[in-house]
């Protein structure tokens, strides 16, 4: 277990890769903090520039010395965005990206300013494509992130009970994982976007929809957090849905499994066993020259042939749209395995989930983290795919 | 422990505020889920759109039903953003404010093209001094978190050992606390500001310094998530150092104390000392008629006459630029103990938190959230204000 810092190899790599789809831009000014680290080795406060060519500047202000010592980069003090332009040596009428998709209003307004006649193009796509495709360093923490997860998950068995919360049952799971290292927060690029470590609700809870853009929501503890684990108390004989990432320095794995105390209903496992059967044919055909909307189209086509076109990822209505979702530095990565034609590349690392929610009743299925290759996809969480019934 | 909802009776009166500091606005359209929460009971997908006079309109997607069940104002479906200006009601060149301190930029570009020559304008500093007075409901739900605090931070003795890690000590404070039914998830309204549920750190990995905006940083786990638990071991007689937020229903409350295995080296017990006098001296001048400024003025001019100016909110260079801040819905709220002339009013709770950081020794220090009263506040974490030796 330790605080992993970036090599410099890795940093100019990200950096030509973003440099290799500018286009017509003079550079990109990143601010986001999962973005700035990214591409600079720091979250500290300051930003990025990368120009066209050459080595990106880091600017930093707090905290200057950790910026300094944890990027590869050359750091400069940030004192003041009003004199950026002149800082950074960007020239009149400059076309600069910036991160259009996460940046707030108002600290664009004070880019804007500070750029004067720069012309501002939104370079948030381009970046989530870049960040969507992983090095081998990468595969190494997602790997480790993997790991922890299916600790987490299987560690379910030693505190299920009876009559227990499922507060409180996902509070031990979340224990298992943050002793091996899990950051215990989870990031979520959407606005809006906050998310419990995990979705773990049992029987009907579990089917409670919610905001979140994910199959699942569950009655959560408040109006301010209404998704996830809640006050319900675990019974015997219905699906204890247990859905966690596990995260290992920033990098996430998704996976679920579900659990039970006692045999489920005979319609509970035919819903699950058919989850596992789209699982195994989405992995069967995640390789390089698929798109997302394919993988899609193949998981709704084979829901409905099986007879769960109204239960696969939501009830009509209310279908949460995609089957599956890349992930790496934040949970809602790129590609989306929806109706877009996001295109399958190897060293991918996606969240494939097709789960069966029954309101008023529960939600079965199963989700494993793959990693694509030249051929073909192999799953980094690695639990068997059954009910766990303890 | 319960779901608690929102009456009408306060729903109708943050109305009522927010339409008296309109001015020349037509309507406030609020998108960011806490502040929708607030304004409408409902933090579900959409938005409420609050005009000069009459009821908000609540227009929610995912989840609609949800956002039936959650609101006591009627919800309407939202179905496009497109055609917004018309489901509103919104007329020709209306003045409409938006929260654009955390609005992104597209989401504020796909609004600006539905309302067409309508005037936007920013409404979010209104929004955060309504915010910072509470109603007798919302006190209730702060009382709340602190006495879930109180109780996470008393457990400390409990489980404290020589050479167990940071992390581990965090994860068994924040097990206690979301037995008591705390949401597992803190938020920070500003850009990237990310937060751990607290800032637990031994020794000399206290004074570590980060991004946020916080008189303490420390190390974390990893270069996207660089604050908080590491995985430092504690040693005997050094402070550890224990700041965590409880929250309930969303609301939170905000406490430091320090621990240690042994007695502290005299220099560090004197620096606690002087934090305390600080602390009682700032509880006794916070009342209505005050302002931020005045306050954060007592407590540099405090700490540079008892001989702390070097310390006292950070080393030189390094100061955080503030002694205190609201507590609500997020922990940065208004109004900030710092630098701005931030009124203090009735019921605004407010932590305090003079604390002494020696780079590469550690961090001592006291935080309480109070409440303001007519003419005193009281504390309502209420544990003693002592060193707790163990």
């Amino acid at each position: 277990m330790e605080y992993v810092l970036y090599p410099k190899s890795e940093i100019d790599s990200r950096t030509k890769r973003l440099q290799s789809v500018m286009g017509d831009l003079d550079g990109a000014m990143i601010f986001q903090s999962v973005n700035m680290c990214y591409f600079s080795g720091t979250a500290q406060e300051g930003l990025v520039y990368i120009q066209r060519d050459g080595e990106p500047i880091v600017m930093a202000r707090k905290s200057f010395a950790r910026a300094r010592q944890e990027s590869p980069l050359d750091v400069k003090p940030l004192k003041n965005l009003r004199t950026l332009k002149e800082d950074l040596g960007i020239s009149s009428r400059a076309r600069v990206g910036l991160e259009l998709d996460v940046l707030p209003y108002n600290n664009y307004a004070r880019v804007a300013r500070a750029l004067g006649d720069a012309k501002l193009v939104d370079i948030s796509e381009e970046i989530r494509h870049i960040r969507s495709v992983k090095s081998a360093f990468e595969l190494g923490l997602v790997e480790e992130a993997a790991r922890i997860l299916d600790a987490g998950i299987a560690s379910v068995p030693d505190f299920i009970e009876e009559g227990m919360r499922e507060i409180d049952l996902a509070s031990r799971v979340e224990s298992v994982m943050k002793s091996m290292g899990h950051q215990g927060s989870l990031r979520f690029r959407r606005f809006n976007g906050i998310v419990p470590l995990g979705h773990l609700m049992s029987g009907p809870d579990a089917s409670v929809p919610s905001f979140l853009a994910s199959p699942t929501g569950g009655k959560g503890t408040s109006l301010l957090f209404p998704q996830g684990p809640g006050f319900r108390k675990i019974r015997r004989n219905e699906p204890v849905f247990v859905d966690f990432a596990g995260i290992y320095n920033g990098y996430i794995a998704d996976s679920t499994r579900i659990f039970s105390l006692g045999p489920l209903p005979a319609k509970m496992q035919d819903a699950f066993h058919a989850s596992l059967e789209i699982l195994e044919a989405l992995s069967r055909e995640l390789r390089p020259g698929r798109t997302g909307r394919e993988l899609y189209n193949l998981s709704e086509s084979m829901g409905a042939e099986l007879g769960y076109a109204d239960f696969l990822g939501g009830p009509p209505g209310n279908k949460c749209g995609f089957v599956g979702h890349g992930v790496g530095l934040e949970l809602d990565e790129y590609p989306v395995i929806g109706p877009l034609d996001h295109p399958i590349h190897s060293n991918m690392t996606i969240a494939m989930e097709p789960k069966m929610i029954y309101p008023g009743i529960g939600v079965v299925g199963l989700e494993d983290t793959f990693l694509t290759g030249e051929s073909k996809a192999t799953s980094l969480t690695k639990l068997p795919r059954e009910i766990i019934q303890v």
